[in-house]
């Protein structure tokens, strides 16, 4: 069993990694939680995979439990669905001492975050992550989010699960695109982290690999995640390293309209951000060439035409992480080494000009 | 200038008293927060007298602002006010370095704190509010809240204001009986609070004593709820027993429909729980009657034929601090020595019966 911690400021919880974990997930979730009822949160692509045999065990293992279905995708970051969700929650009876299970990818887990944050002020809930971006990514940190018109995760809260399970096994069900845009985080991660865990990377020579290092690759990116967030739960400073990538990536993503994954989003924001910082001198050289060729061998996109387009600028003037009229870029000076670099907004078109 | 100092876990602030506080605000605001954009939500009621006053003073002290009005009354606490006030913010442009100013009553308080609290995963807020059970109660302790059709409160978040002002001179501009059912609340607090508190409320014998008394009963309940809210941030245990007098008065607000105000429900149900803990034995002799005189000095209602409406039991078996199928009822062994009681569910007709 490969197990991390995360420790925040106010709680402390495990994420576990195991290959066949949700066939019996109540083994773990009765060593944290007490019996209680909950619900379990999932969407239409993940229902008829998983969550009647996670409802089964865990009512066997005297969890009452419903089962909550929403649509897949982006779009049920909504305010309609969040507000839809609460109320059969609220239908079904759950107390203060209750809980929600989050089983699904990104968008359950940001979604069930904040239900679980906002129902009653807050009811412990735990995450079943099923795809490999929500594996690596969103499970951990205590980030939720709906999306809004003015911008992608603009609504949410910071809500700590009590407990992660991760099954690497899930990963296998799923659509090859799916798990290969998850592998742009794993690159991201391994990129600030450097060492053993790059060396591990630098293997990856196709998309079937990912799937054979699946449970190592998750939990290094996950102890580096943990390691980032226990030391800045709420994204005062250090945390932003994580957003590596995403400055650019978010803004491509915004303006593909759903063409591009957030996974093929990163991926071309981190190869574009290396080539910027490299022109500018403050990467080492090589180093734009050695991400770009861990995103390539999975088949990872490396640019695309909307770099092109204006409005990128735009988006990224209106970036929640913008204040004071600058924005904060993290790039690597090389492997292994993060660090920031704050472009003033009036100069930013013509700092990234060189994309 | 009267003070309390309010320190949570994670936070401490400051609640300012004194009348005029509003003419300048800006003088208090400078003091924690730099220089920033800020919205300030209003309602309808209270736009005409202060938002514009409060916009310019902050305006001159360097506080860009917007005003964002939103009707008047409960109604104001549900989903669609709250996507539409942080859609307004984010058109607005506020980052995260930015803020939220509440000026209104309760209702102001508790969305614009979730605003807060949600939009960007939470930016900082004042409160300025302008009702008397706003500024007794609900701008103290963090609590945010909409409200959904299966019950009042029912989402929201905890997110503590960076400071409170107020100015009693506010309810000179209110109905009588706005400002008379906000005094139940003062009535609530003293009553657990005896001493000194008690018997300057003992000396409220009309609605026009409780302007002339206001900054002291204001002083006093803040203190009394600061105290309580110090130790018990998040409800695990003591801060239940602000409370007092909510299970049945809850209820009965619920079912009313919008006919009694919440401290008009919260007097009924003061009085309604003492008399039971009275009659049970628990609560000493002559208490009810006490802490009824006070609520009846100024026209407070006592009672209401809802209470013999079978739905009242109903409401209280659904109310969000049911847990474990009880209901933890706060009641007075006397005057100043409040006590919790646990009954059952099923027990619980036979306990309240006798109302």
């Amino acid at each position: 069993m490969r197990s991390v911690a995360v420790d925040t400021e106010n709680k402390s919880y495990s994420v576990l990694i195991e290959e066949g974990i949700l066939e019996n997930p109540a083994e773990y979730l009765r060593k944290v939680w007490t019996k209680r009822r909950c619900v379990i949160l999932t969407d239409t692509n993940v229902y008829p995979l998983y969550a009647g045999k996670v409802s089964e065990n865990l009512s066997e293992a005297g969890f009452e439990n419903m089962i909550i279905t929403v649509p897949a995708g982006e779009r049920s970051k909504s305010w309609e669905t969040l507000s839809s969700v609460i109320s059969r929650m609220a239908d079904f009876g759950l107390t203060r001492g209750d809980g929600l299970i989050a089983l699904g990818g990104g968008v359950v887990g940001d979604l069930g975050g904040l239900c679980a944050s906002l129902y009653m002020r807050g009811i412990s809930f735990v995450q079943f992550p099923t795809s490999l971006l929500a594996q690596v990514d969103s499970s951990v940190g205590g980030k939720t989010a709906i999306d809004i018109d003015q911008g992608k995760n603009l609504v949410g809260t910071f809500h700590q699960p009590d407990l992660v399970l991760i099954d690497p096994m899930a990963l296998r069900t799923l659509d090859e695109r799916v798990t290969v845009e998850g592998y742009a985080e794993v690159v991201k991660c391994a990129a600030m982290k450097g060492g053993t865990f790059w060396k591990l990377v630098c293997g990856i020579e196709a998309p079937g690999e990912i799937l054979k290092h699946a449970p190592e690759l998750i939990q290094q990116s996950v102890a580096f995640k943990a390691d980032v967030v226990s030391r800045d739960e709420k994204e005062g400073g250090l945390r932003r390293i994580l957003n590596f990538g995403h400055s650019i990536g978010h803004a491509v993503e915004l303006l593909s309209a759903g063409r591009l994954l957030h996974g093929e989003a990163v991926s071309i924001g981190l190869a574009a951000v290396n080539r910027i910082f490299e022109q500018h001198g403050l990467t080492e050289e090589g180093v734009a060439s050695a991400v770009c060729g861990r995103l390539a061998a999975v088949g990872l996109p490396l640019t695309d035409e909307l770099l092109d387009d204006l409005r990128v600028l735009e988006v990224m003037n209106h970036d929640k992480k913008v204040s004071k009229s600058s924005l904060t870029f993290v790039y690597l000076k090389k492997i292994g080494e993060p660090a920031a670099f704050t472009v003033s907004l009036d100069e930013l078109a013509e700092f990234i000009g060189k994309i």
